[in-house]
């Protein structure tokens, strides 16, 4: 017996924003799986800003995306059928054979995930944009009680958490979005008091510098460009600045911050990381966000999008912000998904 | 009784390139020093990059120059007439109110130096560049024994310290400098065995990439503009960037890093700092490089300018690159200066 996946496939490399065009929906042939591996069926697939980079042929730190070859990403499936003694049909894993409805995996490289919470959680706070935002604000932004927060892409997946939870930890938080709905859901929702739609403003520092009279403590970037050029402006001395994704970025010609140098008078820190750099922290994550969102203490939000064929076009939505809170694909086997 | 003194006064705010028409030498008479005080007569007057930003009206760390008002910097000097216990006529001073031939400064303001050394290196090596290369490379940068560093005007006062002091730590040490001259002192007399003159490549960075093929573990920045963004696509992972300085940058118009965004994937720490945070760590400065200096494992050298009329020129010569070294102005009493 065999089976058949359906698959995506990168088939030409974005030329600025990504297209649907750039991707090709495809089938393949699966063998059984073999000793210490499992036959997965995704459930939901993950979208997100970095994969954009992996999209570039140049060396970083994971491979770039082959072309004519399954793309792959963060993804929660059900266990078809296991050849790994820990695992048995019906077992929800979270994995990285996204990009597809059906996948043979390691069972090694599979996490198992508590089946009493909504399984998207794990591909979104309680999975890699939530610890990227848990280990980036807290080590390395390492803000104290009292001092002002300023984030970015703040309705995003990352950039959510990032926000709730400095305020949690006491802080001044100013997050910037590019909608009313979302500005909306941020205050409303995400009690954060000050919001930035960057649409609705013509001088970005300006409006920092009124939302944060006294100056920023930190200044957590997934966005780049005139989002960090205005954060070093209005940063204090010693402001701690976490490169987490500049997805302004990405897709254009890339601007480089023209007030770098007053990082030096200001003392202020920029340091990049990469989230599977912290897997350690993963345990912390799970204890203190998925307490915080038992107790009610953060929300979070998704943006669904149904079927595999639409994951191009949702991926490309990714950089116009059509999302709110994570962006994700749904798959459902009466669609003919898996 | 009362002095005259001479000093330099910042008339004009320098608009690109400080010229000597920003600057007018003119004279003031002294009071004697009161309870407390000591005249000073100073011998060596310090002219830095840094001091360039104090001459624009701007919020800084520390206040903007005033115009038609005494400028101030490092010097020594010696004390004339003193009211303050601690020292007496003859002792040899480190002080801040340079830019003129007498001072009257608090005695608990000036440090005593050790009359054993050559006073100007108490503005150089043992001075505020020495504590800046000092604490930079040591404390930011964290160098390892096999690393490899770059280091930009690595002629200068504070760049000649960073690549020797990196050298000392078993580093491979890469200096950039605008001259052949300066090369060459680089390669004969500071032990630097990769020097790239940067007048002479028309790609920093694939000069760079050739001189570290392995690429930089810690980049020492005294320069910003293309030095930084070269530094940033030749980093390798975890990668330090110091920012001490960004000469190149106090006088046009200042470029960001178009590249920042690798500061994420390479996971790059880029971390500025003013020397005057890092006070406490003077007396481990004076240990180590005062003991390096006397085993004859670092070299310093300095560019002498003599006569405070000729102190603004040697400011702008700054950003020329005129000087190797220390760009140090001496005075002397026959020559009328004092």
């Amino acid at each position: 017996m065999t089976y058949t996946a359906r698959e995506l496939h990168l088939v030409s490399r974005p030329d600025g924003a990504p297209t649907a065009d750039n991707f090709l929906l495809t089938e393949r042939r699966l063998q059984r799986p073999e000793s210490g591996e499992l036959l997965v069926r995704n459930l939901w697939l993950s979208v997100d800003p970095y994969m954009r980079k992996r999209m570039v042929d140049q060396p970083s730190y994971i491979a770039p995306f082959g072309l004519n070859a399954p793309l792959e990403g963060a993804a929660i499936g059900v266990v078809v059928e296991s050849r790994d003694a820990s695992y048995a049909p019906g077992d929800l894993v979270s994995h990285f054979s996204g990009w597809r409805d059906l996948a043979v995996i390691e069972g090694a490289s599979a996490t198992r995930i508590d089946p009493s919470i909504e399984a998207q959680a794990y591909l979104g706070p309680l999975g890699m944009p939530g610890l990227a935002a848990y280990v980036g604000l807290l080590e390395i932004g390492e803000p104290k009680p009292g001092e002002t927060v300023f984030v970015s892409a703040a309705a995003g997946s990352v950039g959510s958490l990032v926000a709730q939870i400095a305020r949690l930890k006491g802080c001044h938080v100013i997050g910037s979005t590019g909608s009313a709905a979302k500005a909306h859901w941020l205050r409303n929702e995400a009690g954060i008091d000050i919001v930035i739609n960057y649409n609705e403003v013509d001088d970005l520092t300006a409006a920092l510098t009124r939302a944060a009279p006294d100056g920023i403590d930190v200044y957590f970037d997934n966005v780049g460009g005139d989002h960090l050029e205005a954060a070093i402006d209005v940063a204090n001395d010693f402001a701690r600045i976490p490169l987490c994704g500049m997805i302004g970025q990405y897709n254009g010609k890339p601007v480089g911050p023209r007030n770098i140098f007053r990082a030096i008078e200001k003392r202020i820190k920029l340091q990049g990381y990469i989230v599977t750099d912290h897997a350690s922290r993963r345990d912390a994550l799970l204890r203190d966000v998925g307490q915080w969102i038992s107790d009610g203490k953060i929300r979070w939000t998704d943006t669904i999008v149904d079927g595999l064929a639409q994951m191009p076009q949702a991926f490309a939505d990714l950089f116009t912000g059509r999302n709110t809170g994570k962006m994700l694909v749904r798959l459902d086997a009466a669609n003919g998904d898996a």
